[in-house]
């Protein structure tokens, strides 16, 4: 069996080391710009380029070496008409956990503002927040989104959902569709998105919908930074509606030196490290769904092009 | 039933509000330096005087109002011969669970050193820790440090626990006696104190004992200062062995303004708020354990003397 590598950083050596030992007898090779590729079986890619992606049209499928579809299905008609499978949660989920308890945490419990005060030697106590009162409102109910709304349920904090079509997870009131995101918005405190970026979740947050959330709402973003609108966000910080905001995603990465979030003390930004796919686990994964498709079995995470995701 | 609440801080307005509505008919009454007091059967107090503790020897039991006992035990003889009651969780066991993850997260997930980077406008995504050798310690395997372990087990990360008496704790390494101390401590990366102040762990982390922690170890004080010696603390970190800490307790408190830990950026203080008693879960506490006394069941939470707990 013969299985392509390729990533926009030229970084294949360790996948190739690691998928040869999941899948003993594979033969990978790479490929770059202006190659022919020689017929192959399957393909792994991230941030392929539009020259290799012509070439795919004889693979029985491609895996995505990363969580997100947007940086592939952009290609839209010029994509092979083949299963686009992408990772399902290859350590991504528990690390997405951490991300969220942590930034949630630090508001939750003021210990930015505690930070602060010890800068300045100041010992003072502050009033705590209530929490019940403290709604986490998590936007995308996959895998990821799971895990994180049972991490902060285990810390009692009170949990929504949102998701596109109606879900139903214990302990989690949820909701779906555009007409139910109001609704959504107005009861949450942290709001959480990991929503795919897709043609209806790009500017989901604009000004209108964040200003259906309380006042004192906090954003973390550990999805995609074109899921919201940045002026309205930084005007509705600055108005005082919103609280503020921990930001792992932007629209343009990295962030570019003058961008008006540097220098607000309100933003918390983290350069896209929410959740780093685990290579091993991602490797097995992959090796996994391979081996089903070589049997003949259904594959989960096959991507739904109309959908986009 | 007549009850007497006293607190050090004079705050008992609250908590008697509070009893009377978990106690139908309970009389409460206050006391001040001075006083004569009526005949009670039980008493609520936190910080006492030593004035009022002599004139509680026919009480049916004493009841505190917090969670540490050293602040009463230290009275030693001058302790009436009744049962002294601590606090069980009293909600105070998820805030713990809140403030280890947010301080271990922080040092795991390096977000102190994206802050520091995002000051300067650096986009600069640092090498993973791994997990498997971030081993969680957690010292005091009581109610509190159940939680934090099991809490910590939930992100994924190892936990080994060191309790005085032998404990059997699912999926939790679990050391026991000062013999087997620097064996827990030598593989602890994250070590977390929750044990009571006693003769035994007052200075138990001095120079030699978190020397035996590996190098790149962290701590995190939630229990009593006195247990730190705070000088070794900061001659190690400061050698570049002890990575930082996050201390919420401290020997003397408030931390005195000229104090070398407020300049050490490597050392997070906050000012002993970890867990704070939440009143409404401490009164429903309270007010079951006096049933209890009241119809002859035994009653959890009754003080060791000898053991100091």
């Amino acid at each position: 069996m013969r299985v392509l590598l390729y990533r926009g950083d030229g970084q294949i050596g360790q996948w190739a080391e690691d998928l040869a030992r999941a899948l003993p007898g594979v033969e990978t090779l790479g490929w770059q710009e202006g190659e022919t590729l020689v017929p192959c079986d399957y393909a792994l890619v991230w941030n392929p380029a539009p020259g290799l992606l012509s070439q795919l049209a004889d693979v029985k499928a491609i895996f995505l070496m990363g969580a997100g579809v947007d940086a592939i299905l952009k290609f839209g008609d010029a994509l092979p008409a083949v299963p686009i499978v992408r990772l399902g949660d290859a350590g991504m989920a528990v690390q997405m956990a951490e991300y969220v308890a942590y930034a949630t945490l630090r508001y939750f419990r003021r210990f930015d503002e505690y930070e602060e005060q010890a800068r300045h030697g100041l010992w003072a106590p502050l009033p705590e927040y209530e929490k019940q009162a403290f709604t986490i409102g998590v936007m995308g109910l996959g895998k990821l989104g799971l895990r994180v709304a049972e991490t902060m349920r285990g810390f009692g904090f009170p949990v929504r959902g949102w998701s596109r079509t109606p879900k139903e997870v214990p302990s989690v009131d949820c909701f779906a569709g555009m007409e139910s995101l109001d609704a959504f918005l107005s009861g949450t405190r942290v709001l959480v998105s990991l929503l795919p970026l897709t043609l209806d979740t790009n500017n989901l947050l604009d000004r209108r919908r964040m200003s259906t959330l309380p006042k004192g709402a906090y954003l973390i973003n550990v999805a995609r930074g074109a899921q919201v609108a940045e002026p309205d966000l930084l005007a509705l910080i600055r108005a005082g509606h919103i609280a503020g905001a921990t930001l792992d995603v932007f629209r343009n990465e990295p962030l570019p030196a003058p961008h008006p979030f540097w220098d607000e003390p309100r933003i918390t930004i983290t350069p896209h490290i929410s959740a780093l796919t685990v290579r091993a686990d991602a490797v097995r994964q992959i090796a996994l769904k391979i081996a089903a498709f070589e049997a003949g079995y259904p594959v989960d995470d096959v991507v739904d092009r109309n959908l986009g995701y």
